[in-house]
C-alpha cells in the first residue's frame, strides 16, 4: 500500500491505534470513529492539499460561520468488507455528486473529484482493519464542509474545510418504529434547501420528533408544509408504501432528498416485478388504504438501515397498526441490496465499487 | 470592579490586549473580536461554572453535531457609550427570551437569565475600552449556542456550548439597497423554524441571494413560501413599507422573526402619529403603489443597521425606484431609536438598561 505515491494527499499516520479500546459488539451508531481522518482547506479561492492525519479535534475561532449561519453539508456512505476480504462501496458517485449538489445550494465551493474518491480509499485503506465481516458489519463514512471563515457577517465564507470522518457500525434495528404524520411542524420549505444535505435541514427537526417521541413515536413522517395533505418523508429518510402489491413513494422535489437507497429500491423493486408508482402520495389514501386492509407496509430507506418497517402510525388522534406480513416488501428488497452491497450477488447495475 | 465576587462566573483575565492593534476608523462588520469571551457548557443536563476567558478558538471534535446537523442559536445585540462613559445596553431582555425561544425550537436547554446577563456585563466590564464613543460606534455582541456532543448520531445533543464573543463595529452603511423580491426561493416554511434565530436560518439565505447580487441587487425580500404573495422578511431583517402616510409590515409568525428593531420601530412610529398596520403586505399592493406614486418608502429594520433604507426593487422583470423623500420615517425613526440608544433622549418605554 503506497497511497502516498499516487496521490496528492498527504499522509501523517497516527502512532498507536484505539482499535484495541473497540468493542464491536457493542457499537452505538456514529460514536466511535477510526484512526484517522481526511482534512482539506479551502482559502484563497482554492482547495490545498488534502491530507490524512490521526483523528483529532478541530480548532476553529468562535466566529466561524458554520457556528452562526450553518453553511455546511454532509453525506453518509458505507465501506463493506465482503467474505475474500474485498472493500466494498455503494454507489459513491451518487454521494459525490450530492455533496456537491448540496454545496451549491449552501453557496460553498465544489470539491474536486479525484480528491474526494482518493481521500475515502486512502483513508479507508490506512484503517481498513476497522472495516469487520460479518453480516450488517460496516464501516459508516461521514464526509462533511464546514464555513471556517472567521466573521460573523451573514454572507458566504470565503474558507471552508473538507472532512472525512469513519465510524464502525453494525446492523441497524431501531426496534419496533411507529411514526407519526406530521400536521402542523414541518421540514422544508418549496424554494428551500430540504433537497439538500445540509446540516439545517437535520436540527429543524429534532424538536418536532421530540414531541412525537412524548406521544409514543419513534419518528415524524413529514407532509408539505403548505397543505400537510401529501407525504414526503419518514424522519431522516425516504419514505415507501405497499398498498395491495404495489409501492408507492413521491417523486423527489426541491424539498425531499435525492436518496441513494431510494433510488436503488425503487430500481431493484422494478426489477423484480414489482409495480412501483413515484407520484404525490395523499395522506387520506394512505388512512383510506390503512382502514380498508389495503395498506400492507410502509418503509423508510436510507443509507443507515437500508430499509426500516415501519410497524404503525398515527394521524391527528387516529393510531393504526399495519400488518404481520409473510414476505414483506421492505426484507425481500433489503436483502437484493444488502447482497450486492457485500459482494454476495451479482450486480448488473455497477453499484458496486471495489476498494483497491 | 470586584465581578468576581458578585457572580458565580470564573474569570482569567489576558495578559495583553489585543486593543492597540485595532484601527476603529476601519472595522470590517464582524470580524476584529475583543480580549475575552464567555463561555458556558452544557454537561450532564446541567449548565456547569460560566467562564471568561482570552479570546481562543474553540476546540470541538469532527463529530460535534453543531457540523453535521447544525444545532445551533445565536443572537445580536449592542452595547454602546454615552457622553458621560455609561455603558447601555438596548432591550437585552427581548435577546435573552428570544434566545431560548429559539433555542427550544431547536431541542436545546434554555439558558439561565442570570448567566445571561451577568455573562455580558461582566464580559462588557472587562473589554469596556473596545466600546468607543461617537455617533454609530458601539460594540456588537454575539450570543450562540452550539451542539458540541461527539456524535453523528441524528438526534439533539447532550452537550452544548454557550458562548459571547463581541465585535467593535462602526455606523453601518451598506450603500444604496436594492432588493429583489423572491418569486421562488424562500427562507422558511410554516411550521418550520424562520421565527428561531436559528443558524440553519442564515446559510439557507446565501444562494438565493448570491443570484439576486448577479442581477444587480444587494438583497432578497423574501416572500411566503406557498404562494409568494405575500411580503415577509428583508435579507436578516423585518420589513417596512410606507404608502402613502401609512407604514406596513407583516405580523409575525412562525416565518418570521419577532425582531427587537421591528417591536421598536412600531412603538416608536405609533407614538409619533404615524399610523401603521401591522398586516399581511401582500407584493400585489406594493407594485401598484409603486406604480401609482403612492408608495413612498420601503426599510428594513434590525439590529446591525437599526434601519437600513431601500432604494429600490425589482420583481420578476420589472424595477422600481423608490422616490427621494424629503423627511423619510426611515430617517426619523432611526433617530429616535438611536438617540434612546446612546441615552441622549428621553427613555420613556424603558428599552435602555445600563451596564453597572
Amino acid at each position: 500500500m503506497k497511497t502516498e505515491e499516487v496521490t496528492p494527499i498527504k499522509i501523517e499516520k497516527t502512532t498507536s491505534s484505539r482499535i484495541g479500546q473497540v468493542d464491536f459488539d457493542k457499537l452505538v451508531f456514529g460514536s466511535v470513529f477510526t484512526d484517522h481522518m481526511f482534512v482539506c482547506d479551502y482559502v484563497d479561492g482554492r482547495w490545498e492539499t488534502p491530507q490524512i492525519i490521526p483523528y483529532q479535534p478541530l480548532t476553529l475561532d468562535p466566529s466561524a460561520r458554520v457556528f452562526h449561519y450553518a453553511q455546511a453539508v454532509f453525506e453518509g456512505m458505507k465501506a463493506y468488507r465482503d467474505d475474500n476480504d474485498g472493500i466494498w462501496l455503494f454507489r459513491p458517485d451518487e454521494n459525490f455528486k450530492r455533496i456537491n449538489r448540496s454545496s451549491e445550494r449552501m453557496a460553498m465551493p465544489v470539491f474536486p473529484e479525484e480528491y474526494f474518491f482518493e481521500g475515502v480509499k486512502t483513508l479507508l485503506k490506512l484503517d481498513e482493519e476497522w472495516i469487520r465481516k460479518g453480516e450488517g458489519n460496516s464501516l459508516y463514512i461521514r464526509p462533511f464542509v464546514i464555513a471556517t471563515e472567521p466573521s460573523v457577517m451573514a454572507s458566504p465564507s470565503n474558507q471552508y474545510k473538507f472532512v472525512i470522518i469513519c465510524s464502525p457500525a453494525q446492523s441497524y434495528y431501531g426496534g419496533e418504529v411507529r411514526v407519526k404524520i406530521a400536521d402542523h411542524y414541518s421540514r422544508a420549505a418549496s424554494g428551500g434547501i430540504g433537497y439538500a444535505k445540509a446540516a439545517a435541514n437535520y436540527g429543524a427537526q429534532f424538536y418536532p420528533t421530540s414531541l412525537a417521541q412524548k406521544e409514543g413515536y419513534q419518528q415524524v413522517i413529514w407532509t408539505d408544509a403548505n397543505t400537510h395533505e401529501y407525504l414526503e418523508e419518514a424522519g431522516t429518510m425516504n419514505v415507501f408504501f405497499r398498498i395491495g402489491d404495489t409501492l408507492l413513494t413521491a417523486p423527489t422535489n426541491d424539498r425531499i432528498l435525492d436518496g441513494v437507497t431510494r433510488k436503488s429500491v425503487i430500481a431493484i423493486a422494478e426489477a423484480n416485478g414489482i409495480k412501483v408508482e413515484v407520484r404525490p402520495v395523499k395522506v387520506s389514501e394512505i388512512i383510506a388504504a390503512a382502514k380498508d386492509g389495503s395498506l400492507k407496509e410502509i418503509f423508510g430507506s436510507g443509507t443507515a438501515a437500508v430499509i426500516n418497517p415501519v410497524a404503525g402510525f398515527g394521524y391527528g388522534d387516529e393510531k393504526f397498526e399495519l400488518p404481520k406480513m409473510d414476505k414483506p416488501y421492505a426484507s425481500m428488497i433489503k436483502k437484493l441490496i444488502v447482497d450486492i452491497q457485500y459482494n454476495k450477488a451479482e450486480d448488473p447495475y455497477g453499484w458496486r465499487y471495489k476498494v483497491e
